[in-house]
């Protein structure tokens, strides 16, 4: 009998470790910004330069960051983007166009919480792009330093693999475009644009996810579903630890006073602050939404395993009086009444089944099933 | 007996999620304000001109935008407004009319956060209509946008069907209106104003929603209810959504110095102001009454559920001692005491009974039920 | 036996209902300032005027409105008190004491948030006077509208029964009184410490229910307690949102640097301002005291009902081992052990008694009850 | 049986009430701050004297009010404590020193929240002065006026028999104490740092009460924990009405522009700052510490119920499948297998050992126990 | 039996109170500042001098804090470092160093609350380093106080045998190093970067604890996860107690005015600041997974719990209906149809089995298990 409690069917509710991923929260937890030997050396270090102006475009793929340092005195305006972090590149480039060494720390630095950091000569700001990773269901991020400088624009990915600055380049090829018609720091705008931009994509899977979650939440009991619930809770904790201090480097452009920055570009900043803003109030609706779907997914396993134990309880209780009547007649006396009465088996029957008849009758009347 | 049990009666509580729409959850988690081309082209576009001054007003339906263009010089207020958003006509208009480019893909986006936008020539801001569709039970936006520039006001609206100016239209008609006698930035504040105060009208929807789910956990057990409560705190997440932001537009024209605002109209944007903090204050209210519902409904559920299961309890208990007593005289020892004896069945039963009565008196002493 | 369970007595938990007004909620969430249609004619219109300075008194009660207007110019200060808002008479009196026309929609508004409103010559400020209703234990409120003019004071009261200003009355009365001999801010002044006083007598009012809230929650297990918690922290909404508008109506006055208000009253005011941020502390008090009391009252219900089910499982899982042993000497196997012996039945029922005993033994000393 | 079940163990449960004082909640929360004649008239009023400078110190205890209006032109420093208020004293005190009527309600009133105020000859303070009653577990707090004027400070205490100020006394009377050498405003300073480190032992006091339910609440499963807890989170809203309103009193020193107060002491103004901010701090933390407390104890209350009940439904689950094999061998058919059969009775019992056996393998190998 | 209930296996549930430190709780709560005695004298004092330029250095350990006086004058940069607190010692170097009193005192004082104080000659500012005890599990502080004079930096450490600074030293012995080529407050700089980079030290600590008992919360059942997690969060608020004044240290130094900062080294305080910036969201992160984590262990103990408690509630359902049958077929009435039947017992156990199969059946069908 045993068998057909199907021992399987309980016991895999208690393997549900295996969803969470105590190392990603390890991940998530584990910042150090000060630590820099952390960081592994990139193995592949691509330069791609931009050189244009409204008239010409030169496009280029450098095989050292040495050979970009010529686009310095070019004129026109300078895209540099370096994929993959290596320390010496790194240093070597900064000291070139005057970086300050604390701006190098930053860029080589992981986890750093963006930030953004003026000095005379040029404006550096640390972003960090989002990922959604549709396997892990984690939201990865990369970090991304851009310093703006006279003419110039320098930018670093951590990973050559994922550019989402492709588009940009694209608009870079059409001499038509604002990019090609404007100073360096509507190139830096576009660049920050394209990041924020990027969040919401982030957002929209993280939204599919948590609708997935909902419709197990009321489709039925999922006992994993709490658990899918704390990895998003988790995963809102990246996007929040992201979006408000980008706010922030967002803010810094627009109140900032640099002659790198011109006044008309301000109002495409303010877009990219409203879009960040936009962000922030979502990711706070997230997490209520998040809270709400706890409330009911406890409360529904609640209610269905109360309903369980109901029924079972007046299974139960229901049956007590016919094993009591049985037992009544069942007792070994010399004289019990009826027992050698033709109906009498009849009526004990009769009353078993009347007695719960009757209790099912009451427990109706005050709604209790 | 089974069939007593009507199963069906307990079934039914496992089909709530059918109220939930996660659709629902998706429309409010989707946004993405930097997409532009999922907004549908609008198959219509309905352009209506009121061009006014104290003394005369002419009203227009025209066939297609250029046709307004006439009235940017016409010497008298005119309101031009634009039901349906075609990229083709709003880029048209807003060239006509000194637009910058970004308003434009403000116009065109969706779901974009209320938002102030103050240029030399003009202010351009956007707001949500919100209607309360009864049907659904859901808060349903309609973004609105409203150019105020020199002598013109021009809104923008998504869905020509609903047009919530229509009592504004009729104002107009009126010669002895304030509306008609004071310049376009009154009129711009009459088109705010009506938004407002639509917002107290889907909030006083939305209030009898309260009432009504308040009764149903009152009257008795609904274990539907935390589903309504549920999906009520996701249109409070529309409200609130939409709320903040629309006070700091409306903020934002009382602090302007444009040129285009007129002191004296400095006391009827207060006005405004005011409105929407109140909206804002009750937002609240609704948020913290929903909170100590569920809170009501969660403890509803379970001390009915307690009492069923503590009823169940007390009558297996009570029974126990007589399937006990049953047992011991049902046992075939040879020398039972009583057994032969006249009345050792009446004791029996008796004592059967008497042990529940003492049980219960000792219970009731103890206030157990 | 069923009916010794007293079902009245269990189903009387299920008329918890009609304690809770959802109409309550109805009244306080329906809030709508803009609809100025619902709020209905005052049948009768009471215009009471004190004419004073150091020197004389006049205090009348006038047939209408219009028999007011003469004080204007008086050269004394004038206190001029309307009991009963009717449109038309609102409407002239403002007209005749310049008042601005959106301050008239103001006073004529339902449910209106509590504002201030400076103009050149005239100081309105809008407030609601709270009562305690014994019978409803709700918090009723009364819109009063006080407008500050030169030498002039007009005060509009919803409701001519409920007069707070009557110790005001006697005050004036006494040509020693500081009132009498200080300008007409003064006067209004003592209005608002007279509204702000009253919150702290509708506050302890809500006090004593709390109190006796928790007596009944700590005396014994009320079923109901929870639904009175509930009632309770609705009206602290009707408390919260009234007392912060109101402090920035007070803060208003003190910042403000109209004419109107004397220098060496800021004192008075900054006095006002004191109090009713006491009243916004202690609301919160009562906030956190009333979540304490919701934790403590759900974990008192919790602890009662386990202790019963604990008892019950207990007493029903002592006898189960008796029925076993009942069981197996009343099978009709031929052969059973003991069954002829002549102590046999002794020995069983002594093993029935002795497990349970054991049990006990070994659950106490567990420390299981 | 019964009486083994020690009912009376249960029932001392459900005299949990007598722990909680809901007239401490009263208390907690009737506060009116405007409401004077509840103030019962002080029985005795003493006045003590501290006439001193660096060089002569003059100390007296005085029978009337009266006699210390003289030391107002000593030309040295003086300190009046007046220990008990009695209306005419307090007013005739006043009118002497030229203080303002407001600031005599301030001192006569009852509940008052702290407060700072500034005239051009005084600085007015009001503080309460903490103290922790170990008999009731409760914080009591003594209201403590403080005047700063030219040269004097009067400071008013409501209860003579209880004086922290006693320390302060003793280093007046050392000529080489900083007190002496200073003007009035460093003694002002004294009094404040006075009551503020009091503040701290009062802390200390709460702290060794919470380390006592901690203990309790992890040693062991104290049903009154929880009402405690409660108790203690009452206490903690004393504080909390206490703590930041001085914040705003000290601040209020340190940003005054008084000339009653030299610059050279705002380093000890800003060391009082810094201590109460302290003790802000350290009673969230106190708050944090109650909460994560609360949760636990619920935790291990419901853990404890938990084990007791499944132990119980186990035990009563194992011998379930005995009484069925009992009750199939009791029946009373003719042809029942094994009945005649030697050792049918044997295999019976051996199957109504092995059933349990079995399910006990099953369910630890499930990990359920 | 009962032998076999492993009762040591459920009692060990109730000995969990000794991983609860409530002395730790008295040691986080035991705050107060105001009382300097409580801190022992330090047995050892040891001074260690760096007396240094860019061209030389100087290191010396001294035998006293008299021999430090000397290198006043010296010229050059001078740390002097003190480890050990005696109050006599203190008092000798801030009297030398013409350091106010207060200060003095703050030095000596227990648990202070991190705090900055500028005067006209130098910067008080005292921090605390935190160290992570593995085999506490809990987090200790030092207290660290830094003095910024003109060329010199003094500081103060509670313990010789800890010291971070350790790395500085050897930055020191490099002539090359930025710290001996910069003036005083760049070492100062440095030691409060140190003391701020160690913070993350101990926040990875806490979050590889934390990812342990994620683990045991995601792995099984630990009923001791609960006070894990309690204790955790205690040690939490030692973190937030300390990270947001320490922000505004940094702060106080990056607007400070003072003539001992040099601008230039702004960029190096604002690095500091960013750092505590991120400890500060980080352990805002950390709380958020505290919280998560707690709500998902409760929620999988009720799981489990559920789960047993509904198979033992379906066994003893199931087989509730065997034991009827038995007790109907085992009555003693004369005349029970089929008892002479030859096939009525094997009827009688096929309905037996047959019921608890239906009733399986049909709770499947239910979705029950």
């Amino acid at each position: 009998m045993n068998v057909k409690l199907r021992p399987e069917k309980y016991l895999k509710y208690f393997y549900l470790p295996n969803l969470f991923a105590p190392k990603r929260t390890k991940e998530i937890l584990s910042v150090n910004p000060t630590v820099i030997p952390h960081r592994e050396e990139a193995k592949e270090v691509v330069v791609t330069v931009f050189d244009y102006n409204a008239d010409s475009l030169e496009e280029k793929t450098l095989s050292g960051v040495g050979d970009c340092f010529m686009y310095k005195t070019s004129g026109r305006n300078t895209w540099i983007n370096i994929d993959g972090l290596r320390k010496a590149e790194v240093e070597d480039v900064c000291a070139h166009f005057d970086i300050h060494p604390l701006v190098i720390e930053d860029i080589l630095s992981i986890n750093q919480r963006p930030k953004l950091d003026e000095s005379d000569n040029s404006i550096f700001c640390l972003l960090n792009m989002l990922y959604y990773n549709e396997e892990k269901n984690s939201v990865e991020q990369e970090q991304i330093s851009i310093i703006l400088a006279k003419e110039v624009v320098i930018s670093f990915q951590e990973d050559a693999r994922r550019d989402v600055f492709t588009p940009l380049r694209d608009k870079l090829k059409s001499p038509l475009s604002k990019v090609r018609q404007r100073p360096a720091d509507y190139l830096c705008y576009s660049l920050l644009d394209m990041i924020v931009d990027n969040y919401f994509i982030v957002m929209e899977k993280l939204g599919e996810r948590i609708e997935e979650v909902e419709e197990q939440v009321t489709r039925g009991v999922n006992t994993r579903a709490l658990a899918h619930i704390t990895q998003l809770r988790k995963e809102l904790i990246v996007l929040k630890r992201n979006f408000s201090p980008v706010r922030e480097v967002i803010n810094g452009f627009l109140r900032s006073e640099s002659e790198l920055l011109e006044d008309r570009h301000v109002k495409y900043y303010k877009d990219v602050y409203d879009h960040i803003v936009q962000a922030i109030d979502l990711s706070e609706n997230y997490r209520d939404i998040m809270v709400s779907l706890q409330d009911l997914h406890i409360n529904n396993v609640n209610l269905r395993m109360n309903e369980v134990m109901k029924v079972m309880a007046i299974v139960t209780c229901l049956l007590a009086p016919a094993t009591v009547i049985g037992g009544i007649f069942g007792m070994n006396f010399d004289s019990i009444p009826y027992l050698h009465n033709e109906f009498g088996f009849w009526v004990a029957v009769s009353i078993m089944l009347l007695i719960p008849v009757i209790m099912i009758w009451l427990f109706r009347k005050r709604g209790w099933f």
